[in-house]
């Protein structure tokens, strides 16, 4: 792991959650770095999210400093923007920056008030731990529910990227689906970074499903601290930022809240990319086949009829479905199989599922999510208290 | 419960489905009479929908017998609309009407060949045990992963209206959700019938949601024998059939797979009845939200989140929510409140969520569901095999 020159990291147990983990986490620029987010497109939103966006434009897309907690959303609560600001505000004095270079995330639960003093009172000790080797500790700190931790690198032409992100559940596409923050020593402008990180979503974080909620926080940030020296051709540096960004929505959909396993939803044969998007898509949010997946069930029925619901037209008598490379849906009607073997293959920790239209159009996507298990239930049936 | 004059009804047990429990049912109009159905909206539709709307057309609105299959969808399998056919040719032959006069429904497991043999072998015992007092008899036929019969009887200035109902996964609103079969001797042109149906659909079935999926069989279907001899006055008529359609998806949201919880959702305060719907139809789909009302936990939070992400544009800060009658959130904060005594509250066999929105303006809906439980998921990590 080569990580982007020109970032430091730190973390620590603030407080803030129960348990006593780091909950905490700062990412540092050691020069202003050109900065590009996607935040959610909740209705409701959370304090640091309408802090970040008004930083991010009053800056013009630069940032020093990311501050991210962990066991509280800063989200429905009386003093959420107060706390927001307050938060930033000392963050940019102790690391002698402007207030609108700090941006900030929180998660955890909604309708709490978060206590500022507990983010305050650790600024000294969590800039004093900055290093530029402590981007797991900060990476570990961004997790809640999370059983794994969610990192992904690549590196380009001589530039590097680094990624780290958080989420398990609330976890739907058609934003930025929970926390991601990527760090690149690339040399470009904020203009040219929105561009890349836009482009790097849409098939990425737009892609992925765990249990069709949207989050009030998602954020996904990219910083380019430009400390690499180069500016990189552009091709090549989509590439490794998509190879990031995918690898990192891949990551969520496996440590989906109670997933034991990770579903790849491949469809192709629509009439065009969205087309094929949507019908991946409500295959990926259908509990019916969440669970047949879960109970290595080869019931195909349930993804044709998901397919039937997206709200694409297409005919289902053109439709053939694979399951772990088996046919099992030729045309619209069953396919002859082995379906003891096909359970079998079903029990493998990734599973995939093929949608093919057969003639009808170039439209192709691909989607991720999980099963859907117990687990999820007993997690979110008790989160709160 | 009085049954609407001019109906006969049967049930038998055809070898469909592999518990030897009734599967097969028979309601008879003894005179042809007045018919309007809602079939689903899903682009993959079964054999018995496409056969019974292409009925429906050729007679204009008349049928005599409704034929009922459950333990097998007939659906995305070769034979399909040969099958239904057959079964509706056969059934006509043995009730001395045309063909067009019968509908027919198949419910169960899609992608599986039905054997017509199964049933048209059935039908000269299924048609000697017609009588107008089995009505129960065929309510029971037509369930599957139901727990529960599902029936519900009005009476309004003197004529009489029954109706009998199945379903507890694969249903989502925004069509006629899963199988009903609702017999009034009511004197009706189709056309009226049809409105009136059209109406009562609005308000109870397509305000039902148990896992949001879609089935590719759903069929809502009103017989009028007008065997009462009385045109009722519209407005008794419609709010009898009203009650009867509500109650029916109620108890179809109670005994939804899994659910140890009934849940109404109140919404009120948004700009139309349709944007209420929304955000009703957004909590009451919400994993989120259901597992937390399956854990009694007061996270009136998610909630809040589901509403954002519904699409209606709203100002969270106008809204209040109650739990159970108890007040959780205030202007889009925290209320005060005993968690304690509320989450014992929550612990009742029904759950009342009302979520309103101050001076936004008068559109209010309700929505039924049921909270999500380890039940959902193992009936249907297992349901095929």
């Amino acid at each position: 792991m080569n990580l982007p020159l020109g970032f430091r990291y730190s973390a620590l147990y603030a407080g803030i959650r129960k348990v006593a983990k780091p909950d905490l986490a700062l990412i540092l620029a050691d020069q202003p770095a050109s900065a590009a987010a996607v935040f959610t497109t909740n209705k409701v939103q959370a304090a640091p999210v309408r802090l970040s966006r008004a930083h991010l434009a009053e800056t013009g897309g630069i940032a020093r400093a990311v501050l991210v907690n962990a066991g509280n959303a800063n989200c429905a609560t009386r003093t959420g923007d107060r706390v927001a600001l307050a938060t930033a505000r000392a963050a940019a004095k102790t690391l002698q920056c402007k207030p609108a270079e700090v941006l900030s995330s929180s998660t955890g639960v909604i309708g709490v008030e978060l206590n500022p003093k507990l983010i305050t009172d650790a600024l000294p000790d969590l800039a004093a731990g900055l290093s530029p080797d402590r981007f797991l500790d900060a990476a570990d700190a961004i997790l809640t529910t999370d059983l794994v931790r969610k990192v992904a690198f690549a590196e380009s032409g001589g530039i590097r990227i680094a990624g780290m992100t958080k989420g398990s559940g609330m976890i739907h596409p058609g934003m930025a689906t929970t926390l991601a923050y990527v760090m690149t020593d690339a040399a470009m402008p904020p203009a040219a970074l929105r561009a890349h990180l836009k482009a790097a979503v849409a098939r990425s974080y737009n892609r992925l499903s765990v249990d069709g909620d949207m989050s009030t926080n998602d954020t996904l940030l990219v910083l380019a601290s430009g400390a690499s020296g180069i500016q990189p051709k552009k091709a090549a540096f989509q590439a490794a930022l998509d190879e990031v960004c995918q690898s990192l929505a891949k990551q969520i959909a496996r440590d989906g809240e109670g997933a034991q396993k990770f579903v790849e939803i491949q469809v192709s044969g629509a009439a065009s990319e969205a087309a094929a998007a949507r019908i991946a898509r409500a295959i990926a949010n259908s509990p019916l086949v969440k669970t047949a997946i879960a109970g290595s069930d080869p019931n195909w029925g349930r993804i044709l009829c998901a397919a039937g619901y997206s709200g694409v037209d297409f005919d289902p008598t053109l439709v053939d479905i694979w399951l772990q490379g088996v046919k099992v849906c030729r045309k619209g009607l069953a396919a002859p199989m082995d379906e003891a073997a096909l359970t079998r293959k079903l029990d493998a920790k990734d599973c995939l599922i093929r949608f093919q239209i057969a003639g009808e159009g170039k439209g192709q996507a691909t989607f991720y999510t999980c099963d859907h298990t117990h687990g999820y239930i007993d997690i979110n049936a008790s989160y709160r208290t």
